[in-house]
């Protein structure tokens, strides 16, 4: 008696479950409104979702996000090249560089160091940092992953591999509230925490 | 000294805002989970957007949405052809398939009268409900739209609507929690629901 499952339908909502943090009935949800769109919609959806994915790639430089080889910030000789300031991701970048504050260069980590969920060293951008340390002119390396557990632990793990290379490595303040997300603080209090960094 | 803004990742979070229920920063945060699909995954998503919006359509007689000309549940001899449920989505016709206890068949209206939103008794398949009922052997109406201000004051349109025809016309019982939504009452609620529904 039960109703028709269509797989088309399933598959879709199964798609949605990839999304970041969208569980079971959010994603049918989604699935449903789609149904709703228009053909052109739906086209245009599915055209974003390839051009995104063939058009956008990391930075060859800073691995920040970017359409070109190397993104506009490390293309920009007016940033500091002496200041490298290491984020867990792309939207860390984005909220940091509304506070217009900062005007060194970045280092997209894409993620932070989970041995509960497999992340190991290698599997995000550290080894790409270490190279840069090596042929950039950086006096100083600010460690800006989020002020989580695993931020933290982030942090922690690539100041000790600095530490014998005798550059400056900082932490920024906890001025963002602990156990948030770089992503949401608002300007000022990101300010604050640049501004209040120390050094470990 | 602001980043770049990446073309195609605004257009990809400018799709996602097309979803139900969906704001800025979530959209946002959902593009930036497609720029970590891999291209396969990215691929199947684009995929199955375009497949759930070419290969589902309405059913010719009930409008629920099915990949044959007719649902399976129209083309169902066991279902009972002298009652129809009329619901406002095709989510509610899974909900109530799901109590297994309605054997009858349904009428989706993809939507709920709306003034403020411009929804018009033409906007929604209520003109298909009138053509059923002219040539199906239906003795009985459920009205069963969602316990809101909109689906109760669609219920009482369609009812004065077929007052004339000498069918009965009923509403399910507000055993579903009122200000709510079908899809999420659970079996017993939706089941005490349909019994109890009374004549209008």
């Amino acid at each position: 008696m039960a109703g028709e499952t269509l797989e088309p339908l399933e598959r879709l909502t199964d798609m949605f479950r990839h999304l970041d943090g969208v569980g079971k009935k959010t994603a049918m949800r989604y699935a449903y409104s789609v149904l709703s769109f228009t053909d052109d919609e739906a086209k245009a959806f599915a055209d974003a979702i390839l051009s995104a994915k063939t058009q956008i790639h990391p930075c060859k430089r800073c691995q920040n996000i970017t359409t070109g080889e190397y993104c506009p910030l490390c293309q920009d000789e007016r940033r500091d090249g002496s200041l490298i300031c290491v984020v867990e991701d792309p939207r860390a970048v984005a909220a940091i560089e509304k506070t217009r504050q900062y005007g060194g260069l970045y280092h997209v980590l894409h993620g932070t160091l989970s041995p509960a969920r497999g992340i190991t060293p290698d599997r995000i951008k550290i080894r790409e940092l270490l190279t840069r340390l090596q042929t950039e002119p950086v006096q100083e390396v600010i460690l800006a992953t989020n002020p989580t557990v695993e931020g933290e632990a982030t942090a922690m793990y690539i100041a000790k591999l600095l530490s014998p290379l005798g550059i400056k490595v900082s932490r920024i303040a906890n001025g963002v509230p602990v156990g948030g997300d770089l992503e949401f603080a608002d300007e000022v209090t990101l300010r604050r925490a640049m501004e209040g960094r120390y050094l470990i």
